[in-house]
């Protein structure tokens, strides 16, 4: 069997880039990755300003506690002062341009207003309350790097360089198909023998989550023709495939059959716990992983396995998780395969669903993430031990 | 001045449901505040199915390894079984209906299949590898609470229950205003003493990422009746109103005379850093938050402070958001208010960026997450902190 780390590698080693740049607004740009490293044009501040609403004057004009400074302009942000008189002070405002020639800011609480100027009860160091110009990015430095995934500050911080558009890739289209004669549509009255399909909106839901665009091609219905013809339109209009089910070495299915046909299909067994069966290949050069068919299975190879392997293929240059490390409420045998537990934290350690069946789905509803138990060791009530949040998968 | 857990409780206890109640198909699902309890209407799985491939038959009728069993039926996913025979076994595959009769099912790893039937080679324990009706979600249980925000394993759940759509609330609309008159927008041309317009777009990009509907109303003209006006344009179109500037006790500033004037103003200090000033009211009944001027003040209080009050307005339940313990990298001394510190996680523990002032908003492009430093209270290298990884606040 595969050890998960090295199926993580596999697939990492095989992706590559599979989309275009294109421009984004600012308004639509959370989640996108950047396609371009991010240089500023510019020096943020882009001139000396006021940290404080206060007063501006030179230090060495500084006639003591008990003398005064005649007012000579009033600067509010956005204005543009004019070189300061000598021997004078400038009422000023947060984040106005100090004026040429004043070289110290005083905060307001420690001056006093007078008929004649302004007292500066406390003389403040030399240069004290300004932010220089380029203090917070210079021009030309790179900001953000291509590759990174752009958060609501990296955004705040494009506007803050005056860029309206950002170069990110187009988003990755993600083609899924869920297999199995037995699945009947939510909405619709199942037939006896049926059950209803979880894994299509499971995709759907985490695949759009991370703000890939998926094409949903419904469920294969288990015909070699029927999915060819599925495959072939996967493959065309898509830039990766992704499917649940089918995958094991004994199973009957055309999926496995079609793959091989009209692309490469690799059948791995991966040391994991839920998630054994796992496919990569590709169908006429378009990526595919066949996910295993148990709910549970797919939402944590998702997570685990082709999470990585999508955002590369999406141009993301980063594409780890970070486990914390956490306490355990819980004992465990160990077992052959490495398993992800799903858990919930509560103040005494994380806590273990009780059923860990890969069926059961309501196992990851209950948690908020997962414990990698590695193969072989058994976890002690108390144990430090590693915890993946699922927000950590975002 | 009022302590940062005394302003997020204060704005707790003023918030309340500000939406209705609409129902979305699970596409549009994720993200989206559950508005009713989600109540299973069916036993999951519907009936005992196999959890492999393999053979079911009656536990007592173990011909020993040698002996063998006919084969009386085979069974796939998404048929519907006979009764099994007596002294007989069906082949049948994972998630397929047990047979009534049958109470075991062996792999077919332990089996081999013979001209007259199939002979078992290891005798499996009594009930081994029948997943039983309800085990996973039984009708009539509660799966999801209302007020909880759907991810993406809890579309896959209610899916797996035939549930085409959901109850959900209303996504809270976010009217937004920034004020400055020395605001340029990105993609002009910034004039001297301009400099370009982040928070306005940095609110947009987090309350979105919330899943906020964001009306977003631009730059406040800093005239009485253009302010009344935009703020008269947000009371009516909006659940919620958010600014950002404007609200320091010495500003000159309209926001809070039109607040004031329509409506009701609660300027407060709040012992943190960055973010002190930050106002609290509302406009016509519209809730409204003033956040502070800065950038790195509008993110870090839009996230520790204005978060929750939002979340509860959208109806969740749980808006609390967990720390997880770090070590710090870096030494600090103490301050007088609570401070939000950008870090950034490496291997060697939580580094800090070398500047955090409240205009640097590079600062928490650098990081990863944030770290909270006590008022009074020194960090020394090596120290355990709290870490708030930004993902912590999706």
């Amino acid at each position: 069997m595969m050890r998960v780390d090295e199926a993580i590698e596999r697939l990492l080693q095989a992706s590559h880039l599979r989309v275009e740049t294109e421009r984004t607004g600012l308004e639509n740009a959370v989640g996108r990755v950047l396609a371009d490293d991010l240089v500023s044009p510019l020096d943020v501040p882009p001139a000396d300003n006021s940290a404080m609403d206060g007063y501006a004057f030179r230090h060495a004009d500084w006639p003591g506690p008990d003398g005064e400074l005649p007012l000579s302009q009033r600067i509010t942000a956005g204005s543009v002062p004019g070189a300061l008189s000598a021997a004078s002070a400038a009422r000023i405002f947060t984040g106005a341009e100090t004026p040429p020639g004043a070289d110290t800011v005083v905060m307001q609480e420690h001056c006093e207003e007078t008929a004649q100027g302004v007292r500066i009860l406390q003389r403040p160091a030399p240069g004290a309350n300004i932010r220089r110009r380029g203090q917070d990015v210079r021009q030309g430095q790179v900001v953000l790097r291509r590759g990174h995934r752009l958060r609501p500050q990296d955004v705040g911080l494009a506007a803050s360089l005056g860029l309206a558009e950002l170069p990110v890739y187009r988003r990755l289209k993600v083609a899924t198909i869920a297999t199995g004669d037995e699945l009947a549509e939510p909405g619709e009255k199942a037939r006896p023998g049926q059950i209803y399909n979880s894994n299509r909106y499971l995709m759907h839901a985490q695949l759009s989550a991370w703000g890939f665009e998926v094409v949903d091609l419904g469920v294969a219905r288990d015909t070699f023709d029927a999915v060819e013809a599925v495959m072939r339109q996967a493959a065309a209009s898509a830039d990766f495939i992704v499917t649940s089910g089918g995958v094991s070495v004994g199973e009957e299915d055309h999926v496995k059959g079609v793959v091989a046909r009209l692309g490469a299909l690799d059948l791995w067994k991966i040391a994991v716990k839920p998630g054994k069966p796992f496919a990569f290949g590709h169908v006429q050069g378009t990526p595919f992983i066949g996910l295993p068919g148990n709910p549970v299975s797919v939402f944590v190879t998702l997570l685990v396995i082709a999470r990585g392997c999508l955002f590369a293929s999406q141009g993301a240059a980063d594409t780890r998780v970070r486990a914390v490390a956490g306490r355990a409420a819980f004992s465990r045998r160990e077992t052959s395969r490495e398993e992800y537990i799903r858990v919930r934290s509560t103040a005494s350690g994380l806590e273990l669903y009780s059923n860990q069946s890969s069926g059961a789905l309501f196992s990851t509803c209950w948690s908020d993430g997962l414990v990698r138990q590695p193969s072989g060791m058994a976890i002690e009530e108390g144990d430090t031990v590693e915890y993946l949040p699922f927000q950590a998968f975002l």
